[in-house]
């Protein structure tokens, strides 16, 4: 059992610096040899869990939270914004989430289907808005794919810039930005006036949430499989 | 004279041999050799006209054209509309623009500056809304650079997803979609009603240009140096 707890931490040693070295050098020019280096593990450790560069960026891809868990609020649509700030903080800080977006972002240069990352987060974002329409929030207007799919190219491109500017540091500020310009054509006049889009509030119930559960990354070490 | 002309056309057919090649490949995995394949020059006519791979990424990078010169409108806004649905169009369809706007995008694994694109969009940007501002076109509430530099990373975004999921055909509809969602919070209600968002208009404006002036690719030869 403790063998099989220090194989999963190993795992996730590897991930984690295979995460950060795609989100600093890109596909092509990531190395094994790196990440071998910022792991401090050995060759025999690191094939033991992944037979090649394209298994780890697979595995990194995989294990990108896209169903973003937010607290259940009474308006829907504050957790479609709660999730995209949540998702923004964690950009700063998770290099998991920070090599995946870059993976994601990446013009085909691999053999990696970047499609299937856009993808899920349409999905995600669709159910969320879809919810929101049976509870009378959002607009007669709103064609829910269209929005689904605005919010999801947005918010790649407003990463990239934000990357490129402040390596993340003002995303949360943009997203806030791009939630003020477009909410309006969104929610119904009600709901408007009581969403919150505080930059903030992203790292608040981020905080907040790792109070309430032993750390994120803990809980999925646990059913992740060595 | 004629000499002359020969080596600018031959320097313009090895740019865009170069853009389609960045367009497909990316800078990293982009060759020389494909560049030479692609224009059917020999080396020796390449190298008199750019000396490295890094040399043409900068030079698709200026031959960019980031000030979109538009048809003069009554209402201001209605220009920075169109401006976009005109980049929309040509990046469906000028090489020199998408491979500038991969260049533009692939996250620092090459050595050009990409802060840089994004800055003169947004300068370019930021320009037509205050001159809209001026004119009492948009809301007392926007933040110009806030909006303008949405507009420049939520475009960059859109493209990306676009070029992933039916290779730009889609993007007009995308960014008439977009404008649909933030126009109501930029424009004030007698201008917004006037606004033109048809996701055919690029296609239009591009038309009526071309039969206006001898083509733009000509023209902008004809100052070329070589």
């Amino acid at each position: 059992m403790a063998q099989q707890d220090r194989a999963i931490r190993t795992r996730r040693v590897i991930l984690e610096a295979a995460a950060s070295v795609f989100d600093e050098q890109g596909y092509d020019r990531a190395t094994i040899a790196e990440v071998l280096e910022r792991a401090g593990v050995t060759k025999g450790a690191l094939y033991f869990h992944f037979a090649s560069k394209e298994q780890l960026a697979l595995a990194v891809l995989e294990e990108q939270v896209v169903d973003i868990a937010v607290e259940p609020q009474k308006i829907k649509l504050q957790e479609f914004v709660d999730a995209g700030q949540v998702l923004a903080y964690r950009l700063r800080r998770d290099p998991i989430q920070r090599g995946a977006a870059r993976l994601a972002v990446e013009q085909g240069s691999n053999h990696l289907d970047r499609k299937q990352s856009m993808i899920s987060w349409t999905r995600f974002v669709e159910g969320l808005l879809n919810e929101a329409r049976e509870r009378g929030e959002i607009l007669e207007s709103i064609v829910v794919r269209d929005t689904a799919e605005l919010f999801v190219g947005a918010f790649a491109g407003l990463q990239m810039m934000s990357h490129a500017m402040t390596n993340q540091a003002d995303l949360s500020h943009r997203l806030t930005v791009f939630f003020e310009h477009t909410l309006p054509s969104i929610a119904v006049p009600a709901v408007l006036a009581k969403l919150n889009l505080d930059p903030e509030r992203g790292e608040k119930l981020e905080a907040a949430l790792r109070q309430k559960v032993p750390a994120a990354a803990e809980v999925g070490e646990s059913v992740a499989v060595s």
